[in-house]
């Protein structure tokens, strides 16, 4: 399976993986994923927001297993993020008939559509559509940085953008979704450290999806000639910027969370003119929302004692904000009975949260909802570099062989 | 004269000017300049690099007084940096006149086309043609953002560009230059701080352009998800580029230098992403070579302990460095001279450095020349905000006005 689906959208000169919404790469995995629906003889279809859907058993007799996950990218992105949930649910199938599993319930793989949010500047559209939580006025506004609108890109990909929104009735067929995942960090390869290399536990069960939030920080100071103004002189935004860029990062160390400025613009970002603006993103996650506040507030404390010493003025701006997603305790108590049967041979396995927005925390209000992590030796995502081992993949395969035989087998 | 000129280019949002070289806006600069030399009489002439001059008496003679400086802006710059020059040059021009002054040289007031460098990103295009510091087949190189070359741009706006070139009988024939430029910078405003408003020295007299460079530093880490990456498996390039920026501000301080972090780019420049490179462009100056020198090395080196302890990858290129330029002493203590009798009343008159670039810095190799700078009260330059008293103004075209008399009516 991975054969075919390796090379598509990967850039040949940054090794990395191009897999926009409704671009021809992502139309080649959709491609992709129907032909693997198809060899399996499972019912294809694409859903009113353009998900797709491979159906093992009657799609509408209710109280179906769901697993999947997503096949886009962020630009230049990894080879697992996404992929190897979906990859990951076929072979799962293929497992589930070499043992002669019956199925008692329906069995459904998806694939969610533009969860990573590279090309509208919105995370997880597939499933916020289908959930309710993305209306179809909003989704219609979603304009691509060449102009281009969702519809638009919808309806150039082959799909019908007029008949998008909520699709309650379709999540009330569902009686569990489970999303395997690559791990994005090092949980599981570190609570392994002791261990000898390829022991410990290559899967894990997620907790909670962390709250985070984007703030945008705008510190507006005087233009100026570079060569002519004296240093006393200067209202230099740079200035207060870099100290709060530091800022973050005490006051992330200090709290056990994280805080990242990646996205800047400057005016006029000329090499012989002071900046009369610099505007800077700040990222923070946190487990718990506490912890977040506590981080956010004293950044935001220091970033305007930095401007006031300087005569910056500075304004910050919170841009997108989602609270904590606790899965469900049940399910998530559920597949760590099966997996401490199966996988952990009798010992616990990992339960862990996670920094990084998912479908499956998007469909977490609507249906009962779980994850898998895949251990991630490096820790590295949204880059080429992203890894997982074989052995830990085929892991993660039987690993959600056991929970959807335990789910739908029943 | 200025009631003409200043609606010329003038963003109506900004009420910054928007003067690049060879566009409609420059265009209507240089109309405006040759209606001002016929109106009195002048024999207007372009040069073979569309600079444009204005003579009184024969401009073949030899041993010409030339005064004047450029018309061009950066985008959204003031009203006076460049237009003050040429304005004054001709209000003194209508001073002499009226003091009935008898001219024994000729006199030439000009224009130098694309001072400032914004459209095709080199300053002092005319001059450096002109001065031959400047090749004909690398101006062919210049081009814009929009990719269109100088000689199309030239062409585009009535100009032959096919003539371009060093001009060395033009230069010969010229005894001095004396621009008047507005300060950018506070010294004449900050050496009357201790006498009444509007007291003290509304003109100096340049003593030398610092030596000044461009450096760019490429700090190299690793892409990663700004939301799952523990902090300690971070090697977060915009560290090492925050405490960079503070350590240019703390090294330019110590030295009584000026140090500017005011261009970026990012890469990938996303609010989820830890970026994988973030490129810094240092510009530095000083009032000489070893101080300069000093600062920069310390800069330097700082940047390099900062990205090691962050593990990251830092390579320093110097873009651009121009030497420190001494104008010629005979001619400054000879306007020192001038100015003492008539302006400064028996007072000597400040002379002072400057970190800007200008046209006289590029001619002053190839022959005799000065500068006077008018008060700038808050120093500001290159911002929509940049400012001259008029009382300020019209003592500076008194000054050249006595200046060019005590040279060409000899």
């Amino acid at each position: 399976m991975w054969a075919d689906l390796s090379p598509i959208g990967r850039n040949p000169d940054t090794h990395g993986y191009r897999r926009s919404a409704w671009t021809g790469a992502d139309a080649d995995c959709r491609t992709w994923f129907q032909e693997q629906a198809e060899t399996r003889g499972l019912t294809y279809e694409t859903d009113r927001n353009g998900n797709q859907w491979a159906w093992l058993g009657d799609p509408t007799a209710g109280d179906a297993v769901v697993t999947g996950s997503h096949l886009d990218s962020v630009p230049d992105g990894g080879a697992f993020d996404g992929p190897l949930g979906v990859v990951s649910s076929f072979a799962a199938l293929d497992e589930l008939r070499a043992r002669g599993a019956k199925f008692t319930k329906p069995l459904a793989i998806t694939n969610f559509g533009d969860e990573e949010g590279a090309r509208f500047g919105l995370a997880c559209v597939g499933s916020r559509l289908t959930a309710g939580k993305l209306t179809r006025e909003a989704a219609y506004e979603l304009r691509d940085a060449d102009g281009v609108s969702l519809p638009e890109a919808m309806e150039a990909a082959g799909y019908d953008p007029s008949t998008i929104g909520a699709d309650p009735e379709r999540l009330a067929r569902i009686g569990a979704f489970v999303e395997l995942h690559v791990e994005q960090g090092r949980a599981l390869a570190l609570s392994n450290s002791g261990s000898a290399a390829g022991s410990g536990d290559p899967v894990g069960i997620a907790s909670a999806i962390w709250p985070h939030g984007r703030w945008r920080f705008d510190f507006r100071g005087e233009a100026n000639h570079a060569g002519t103004t004296r240093l006393v002189d200067r209202r230099d935004p740079m200035l207060s910027y870099a100290e709060t860029v530091l800022a973050a990062r005490r006051e992330a160390e200090l709290a056990g969370a994280v805080a990242t400025f990646g996205k800047i613009a400057v005016e006029p970002n000329g090499v012989n003119a002071i900046p009369s603006l610099v505007r800077g993103w700040l990222d923070s996650r946190a487990a718990d929302q506490d912890t977040l506040d506590t981080v956010v507030t004293a950044i935001e404390k220091a970033a305007h004692d930095y401007a006031d010493r300087h005569g910056i003025d500075l304004a910050v701006v919170r841009e997108s904000f989602t609270p904590v997603v606790e899965f469900q305790h049940a399910l998530r108590d559920e597949l760590g009975a099966i997996l401490r049967e199966h996988t952990g041979q009798g010992r616990d396995i990992p339960v862990l949260g996670t920094g990084a927005g998912h479908d499956a925390g998007i469909l977490s209000e609507s249906v009962p909802t779980a994850m898998l992590f895949v251990r991630n030796p490096t820790g590295v995502s949204h880059s080429p570099a992203e890894y997982a081992a074989e052995d830990d993949c085929l892991a993660g395969v039987r690993a959600l062989a056991d929970v959807l035989e335990g789910l739908a087998c029943r």
